[in-house]
């Protein structure tokens, strides 16, 4: 409850620190027009462009999809090419339209959304030379994460929040598990190397190294099997151990999330009896407190005193 | 202790609700002895109505299935089709019956249970004209839903309710996280359309993502693997990496189970009678407690002691 | 702490209870003697004859899975149907001196283990008449369950119990589990019977059925995999969403899991404090906790308290 | 919090006691130069000395490795050789230093790290009369974990000492979830071998146990698949009442994992100062609490206050 509008007041804060440091023009000429309209998504004109913008990513990313399609390509390639170069177009309009109206160009240019925007008109022209160029133009999907602001997505990422805050926690033991998953591959890779061989189909340790880590997140395509009984028993031995290994990450993860999660808990609005201050409206206090913790003054009694003692 | 009367209690509510707004017919005619058989299944005719179309429910769907064995067709097309025809018959009747008694008949038209019950009797109807439409029949299966009362299985609707309520709390989570992998797997399909191109199957960028969905959620068909070494290592860095993404689901679900299933515990139904002192009023004791933990109170006999003993 | 030991006790409980219903012989002839070499594995005589069950039952079961090996069984067939026959001989005498020295042989050809006994020894008997009821020889690893008391594997009995217990508590959320997937396993199956057809494997529903219980659970052996775009359409969006709820079991027995280790936990030996009544010597207690929850005695106060206020 | 230096001082405790039972030697020759070289971490000399260890080792598993790869091989072969013969005897002159620098170069023979040092260039010398030898040179990937200490790595040691415990505290769990796994595998096994038989496939009963690992995990490589009705039946009811079984380990292991992380929180590094009130000694207090919860005194401001933005 009150995680909530400090976090939300956070991203805020994010916000008016980036305009800040973008720098809103103070003349009243088409550079402050202009900045509202790509800024600002709560005025009217700023929320069409953004609708525009999402538009235009999800289509080309869509032709470029389409496009692969033999027999889609034959019928429509002409439209999607028209359609690839006016997002392109587009997408350059805004990039210079950004770097004119803000006040420190450079800033802009190498923030975190200023590369993702430049990264994103680069294929098309990139692919007049090299035309396989063309498809990085699914990174323009990055661009979402901007112009998911249009759909007030704010809730959602919150919830991404968490989730990434659980894989931020955990990833020191992630990378743990994933440098005993890469010692185990070599091994289980060089292994497999000797005792299937080439003739099997395990060419060399890199190829037996995909092997393993094909087999043992129990994807197990099959175009790799072990042939020989003892390349087999070896598999059944490795899978049953490694299966007990190989439960980590989700076991970790979810200890993140059931350990983020009661930190949130007594603050979340399933249970509203969480007390506010009567002096200074701080709520979030724990159970058992009977001062508040910002002001010190004394608490009103916790209505579920006596259901809590379990 | 009382969650769970309050949640029968809502479900009785529900069904009286149910009742109210599907009107019961007040005079003593037809009708109202059909409305008993039909809405009704505490009576004995109600009883042997929902088991009547419990097996035809059952019949129908096995018919379908047998059905589609070429060599049972062979032998027993003719007896199928029969059944199908009199399961549909009985089911059209009922509807039709269901219309007649009701009070209010559109409102059960355009009910939850309505609308299955109409699109159950639907697909043979229009098998006449469009013969693959017979497959739909498998839709019947939503009936179950309805009849499953008659089972008694509410302490099955009970769980499935913690089951549904860890998915609706957890949707975010699993909505951003349907989204990553979205991302994700656009990206994955359109580089390995690259890097693998059609010689190898991967023909096209949707190809290209089924592939992606595949190998990411570790069901790894085989159908499409990488051939060449750096769609290999490609392969292998994105299934470790992704590893620790594809978790999230069981750890999202596990933890809001854990964290619903800590609500729920003092009030589940296993520990009916946590008792409370009758002096001080402090409950929350072992069952095997014989005097209050506060102030030293002989407590009342625990009343499922012998119950316990598992 | 107070767990163990009374789980032990039950344990013993459990033997005496049985011992008393099997009947001990009190005459002092063969018959007892015999029946403290049966029963009684604390005896030096009673352990030599479980630790040669343990060994015969072993030596079968390999028995059987080396002669399915073709050129094993060239080299060491009549080795193999001789130990075969010896194990059998000497389950069969055992059978019969069972039922010889207890006082109520049909109750114990009628209990639990009598029932394995018998099935243990049926087979190889049976393949007199039908060779490939030979196989069916593996059922006598069931008899491990009796003889592994031999091997004070008591501690293993109670973690075992703790996932049964586990497993028993969330019979029901996983009987949902399964009842869902298997209603989405029909219509996902006739989605892509009706979808792909025969002419793409898919030849019939049961057979859709089989793919789509391989699919959902991530095994994928990729026998049958969808060719179409709209089946593979179809399929990746099955996996994504049907992974949320193939999810399920991991999360639901996870948090079974947390939930029985929360409970075990207070009493468990890393928490040394958990107080013993001065009086009674009950331990057990709850941290808040001032009297004694058996006899009322006040008990001394807790150690940990301030610390235990997080 | 105090875990933590608890765990270090161990650390370095093991190391002073290390550095005891190998016997820094007193005099101030050769031998106590090199003695500091090769043993302390800390020295500018001894960490040149571990970073060109950690060098070689790379080294000689990526050689392994490459040397693998046919057309590598052609062009590299003799470089590799070279690389190979460098790094064994740099190796080897390490561990006779070794043994000539310490007092007691038995105890540093019979050691851990003194076993995995001599079979790390067992393998070079040993392919001179057996080339497959040279595969068993990835074990010097063991000698990574003496010398990740130059790498500063210990907080990754603490970490993988927590999944470690969860780990061994799972063990028997984890045993008795392999023993019941291993159990269906022989009955699935031997039931799949009689179903299916070696026309399909099956061709013993130890292949169809490869084939049900592989299934129960759900890897499923697809070589080995069932064609009969019947097997495909058995198959989709085991894997579905199996998947209740292999949600097993992924419980266990989070279950561990939340339950120790619950235990070391309070404790745990990123909350270093839980600050205890100055007039009653109560904490426990949250990291943004100005007063006392008990008493309503004044805390100490929270030394991590700027830290704990995040």
């Amino acid at each position: 409850m009150s995680q909530n509008p400090s976090r939300t007041s956070r991203w805020h804060a994010h916000n008016t620190r980036l305009g800040a440091y973008l720098g809103k023009p103070e003349e009243d000429g088409w550079r402050r027009r202009w900045y509202v309209i790509i800024f600002e998504a709560e005025k009217r004109a700023g929320r069409q462009f953004d609708v525009t913008l999402l538009i235009a990513i999800l289509a080309s990313v869509l032709v470029v999809m389409l496009d692969s399609l033999p027999s889609v390509h034959d019928r429509a390639g002409t439209l999607f090419t028209v359609i690839e170069w006016l997002a392109t177009l587009l997408f350059t309009a805004e990039y210079v339209m950004r770097i004119l109206v803000v006040r420190k160009p450079w800033r802009y240019v190498l923030s975190f959304y200023g590369i993702i925007d430049f990264i994103s008109i680069l294929p098309t022209w990139l692919a007049i030379f090299a035309p396989e160029m063309a498809y990085l133009i699914d990174v323009r999907l990055l661009r979402l994460l901007r112009v998911f602001r249009v759909l007030k997505l704010t809730i959602y990422f919150e919830e991404a929040q968490i989730l990434l805050r659980a894989l931020v926690n955990a990833r020191r033991k992630i990378f743990v598990f994933l440098g005993t998953v890469f010692i185990i591959t070599i091994i289980l890779g060089t292994v497999m190397y000797v005792v299937e061989g080439p003739q099997h189909g395990f060419t060399s340790i890199p190829v037996s190294m995909y092997w393993a880590v094909v087999t043992l997140t129990t994807t197990g395509f099959g175009d790799l099997v072990p042939k020989t009984p003892l390349g087999q028993f070896i598999t059944s031995l490795t899978i049953l151990l490694g299966y007990s290994i190989i439960a980590f990450p989700t076991g970790i993860i979810g200890a993140e999330l059931v350990s983020s999660m009661r930190e949130a808990a007594p603050r979340s609005p399933p249970q509203p009896a969480s007390r506010a201050c009567t002096d200074c409206m701080t709520n979030g206090h724990d159970t058992d407190a009977a001062f508040c913790k910002r002001c010190g003054t004394k608490l009103p009694p916790h209505p579920t005193e006596t259901a809590n003692s379990q």
